[in-house]
């Protein structure tokens, strides 16, 4: 079974991409082939799938509606083979990848169908810009990793996340287990940051990303580490924040209407033939 | 800058491979490129490099006389883009795509260069063999890992492995930090196999190699794992071990004339265009 693929990252948040433009050529998508896809050894290796098709080509009613207008959907894939519904980082290198193969306008916005519904992205040079929706601020919440232990604020971004406040990103040891969290306020898991101010507007964070672990960069970690420092920094909307992961720099933005927008570089390394 | 690529493994020892026969692609292939093509989330991800090379393009006199009379020579690369040797997965990987890219005969025989001379690579249907040598064997040694103290045998391969007897492969732990070892026995370092005997001539192993930790197969830790087994066991040559190692299963014999052969899958997962 011989395909194309390409491979990208944002942040090192890596990404193996699957053209499939009328979805003649994977079917389904089948999760043994999104795991061997994934596999850093006896794959390519990758966080995720990202399969590139039309909204009209979806099989899934449902995926189809998701889709809404746009003229190309994100099918959006763990590394485990389970559907996801919307990655900041992956929708910004599905978009490098629409313009870099002439499928979309090589300026201005474009819309891309995703399980989370229609986002919109937008191009500006190396910098490409997805609008990640409101947060929810839902209340404080405590973290802890061994003996260490952190107030938290509970943000949501389609997905769980608790922004741990700390003097140094070290303080959060070696995370080769997830942080403890109460069940209560997250029943189904959650995506911990630990995040030190490093300036005015200026953050560090890591994040602990339930079912992966630690990871190199999280475009929803990144909007919701944000969402909590305005408000902790009390500065009015619009307000922007240099966010560092250990993969890179984001820039995210919340805006005057409440919506948060996540920047940052968007690239692809590899164009290929899957032999395997 | 863009270019050919192939990836393939060995018991998931995984290489990139750079096709550049005339030694005119690469130069004298940089470090850092190799650093950024094996870099797993933000290039190509690998183990190592293999360049495809004709022993005549090498530029380094000392390079070419290594090579000896074999048409093609294997510039292997660690990931962190030093040289090396040898490598008994990676060289069943560069003989699968010289096969493959129909650059060799498809049956019998090769010689390839290598830095530490020239190998014999044998196709048998799915399994690809090489010629490893003669090990040496140097005598006992202690190998710990937090309270676990092992008796192992010091055996050389052309580079130096400790070969730890394990009643279970789980004594060794996690295997985070590098087994302790007698400086005096390896001043340069050395790799070290933990083994368990499964049955008659059936051994599994882990292996922590210096400068990588522990890895999923390791070409020559499989053949000095033979060698310590056939003699503790007191079996006459020749002899034949299956190996099983976390990225697969290998067969190793030891042969009537001292020489050790190293057999299993070699197989080739993609081929492309590096854009990074």
């Amino acid at each position: 079974m011989s395909f194309e693929f390409w491979k990208g990252h944002g942040t090192e948040n890596d990404f193996v991409l699957l053209p499939d433009p009328d979805g003649d050529v994977h079917g389904d998508l089948d999760a043994d082939l999104v795991r061997r896809l994934c596999d850093r050894r006896a794959g390519v290796g990758a966080d995720g799938v990202l399969r590139v098709i039309r909204t009209s080509a979806l099989h899934d009613g449902h995926d189809r509606t998701l889709g809404g207008s746009a003229e190309w959907f994100m099918d959006h894939r763990n590394a485990d083979g389970s559907l996801t519904q919307m990655c900041g980082n992956g929708i910004r290198v599905f978009a490098r990848y629409l313009r870099y193969a002439g499928l979309v306008d090589a300026a201005g916005s474009i819309r891309i169908g995703t399980r989370a519904g229609e986002k919109t992205v937008t191009f500006d040079d190396d910098t490409i810009t997805v609008d990640m929706g409101s947060p929810a601020v839902v209340g404080e919440t405590k973290i802890s990793v061994g003996a260490g232990s952190w107030t938290a604020l509970n943000v949501d971004m389609g997905n769980p996340h608790a922004v741990a406040f700390v003097e140094s990103l070290d303080d959060a040891g070696e995370l080769d287990e997830p942080p403890s969290f109460d069940r209560g306020d997250y029943p189904e898991g959650v995506n911990v940051e630990f995040v030190e101010r490093v300036d005015d507007r200026h953050l560090a964070m890591r994040v602990f990303e339930r079912g992966a672990g630690e990871t190199r960069s999280c475009g929803t970690g990144a909007s919701a580490v944000t969402v909590a420092f305005a408000l902790a920094d009390g500065v009015s909307r619009p307000c922007t924040y240099r966010v560092d992961v250990p993969g890179g720099r984001l820039r995210v933005s919340w805006r005057e209407d409440g919506r948060v927008e996540l920047a940052g570089p968007a690239v692809l390394v590899a164009a290929g033939t899957w032999l395997g």
